[in-house]
């Protein structure tokens, strides 16, 4: 039986990754996670700090994917704006809450003022679950589909790990990655088609790379049957033997 | 007299961004390269090789924008689908064109052969002109206010050569980054907020960082006005003091 695919979309917040200040890496961090637990990433986007802007897309993506991940804009700043734009998403009010302001308490235990700007971090959208962030505690929230996790990587990968068992994932897409050196893609382009072609449930990419030693490429299939993404693995390799060269495994996380 | 702000948005098409295989730098390059030239970018996606997820994030941003910029999906193999996709989303034919057929003829005098998987890559659609590929040869091209470029960030960051003299850009946005230590960002974040209501078309950003000997954070300025992103400065400086801290200046590229 065949199960289900299970999709998702990442949703990256902050003014931060579209000036070019900041480099991305939660994308990465989010679908490495995922993959095992049989949840895809199908989208990812990234938008800036202005309110409307992330209302029109945690709508679009929370209505179209199973699941929504977002990251960044929970802080205690004025330029934190995901929480209060996750309740206008779903036209639910928001305010400090009880369980959220407890945990802010005995992380502080008065060491620092719970002031205004850090009781923003216990605003949660009315209906929300909170997600624990063993890092710095301040809490995530999952609203529906959807599930607000802080921007630094460091916090947002001790998230995930709350998250994780809360997903029902679907079909385990595996990839199996195959090397060749000095290989030409225009030279494996029309047998590669031919492999997709030949393999429904696998789909099959190509990447050139470039170092100073050399060039080549990874070949990469993937799928959720393994009989087939090993006949794949086969199929790549005898295509790379094909071009004079001898093909090696890769071993990727996914 | 204030210039006009000229925004944009970058189109990351591929599955292997997606699924986690390979960490994307295109936005950030991009993001560094535009921002002198007086060219934001205000949104990105990134989107699988699915020809109707590319068609409709390109008619979607192309109406929203001043221009897209679009990496990946201009290779040689069966999963690069971007040219036929932006031929669609414009509604225009697409062919082998001559002088893109010309360009592959010189750069592969025979040696391989121009076979159909290479002459993928001379597939334009009607009305675009080309852009330089200083790498590998095989060119990009611009459709109206859509610039496509290759994934392979060399051949990326080669041609974004090409483009740049092509655009026109608006009010440059500079930023003004001061970085304290062992500041709090639950301290600043109300005198951060007046500072923000203060200074009209001045935009400010608190990154906290964290690293094994310590913590603290980056405040961001960010403006087209230079006296006022000074006086930004001025400010944000005034602030960490009064949190006991020496503030540092941050030289960074955007």
């Amino acid at each position: 039986m065949t199960q289900r695919e299970v999709k998702a979309a990442v949703l990256l917040i902050g003014d931060e990754l579209l000036s070019g200040r900041t480099q991305d890496v939660n994308l990465q961090t989010i679908a490495k996670f995922l993959a095992p637990l049989g949840v895809q990433i199908a989208e990812a986007r990234v938008v800036s700090d202005v309110s409307d802007e992330i209302v029109g897309a945690v709508n679009e993506l929370r209505r179209k994917y199973d699941y929504v991940f977002t990251t960044g804009g929970i802080g205690p700043t004025h330029d934190d704006k995901t929480a209060d734009a996750i309740a206008a998403a779903f036209g639910v009010g928001i305010d400090v809450r009880d369980d959220a302001r407890a945990i802010l308490e005995a992380h502080y235990k008065g060491a620092q003022p719970l002031n205004e700007a850090r009781l923003r971090m216990a605003r949660i959208p009315d209906g929300a679950l909170l997600v624990a962030n063993p890092v710095s505690k301040a809490p995530g929230f999952q609203m529906e589909n959807v599930f607000v996790m802080a921007g630094v990587p460091s916090i947002m990968r001790g998230m995930l790990q709350d998250v994780g068992p809360r997903l029902e994932g679907g079909a385990v897409v595996r990839a199996l990655t195959i090397r060749g050196k000095g290989v030409r893609e225009g030279d494996i382009a029309a047998g590669l088609a031919a492999l997709e072609a030949a393999a429904p449930g696998v789909s099959f990419g190509s990447y050139p790379w470039f170092t100073p030693d050399g060039f080549g490429l990874h070949l990469v299939a993937r799928s959720a049957d393994s009989a087939a993404l090993q006949k794949a693995g086969e199929d790549m390799k005898a295509m790379i033997r094909a071009c004079g060269a001898e093909p090696e495994d890769v071993t990727e996380a996914s």
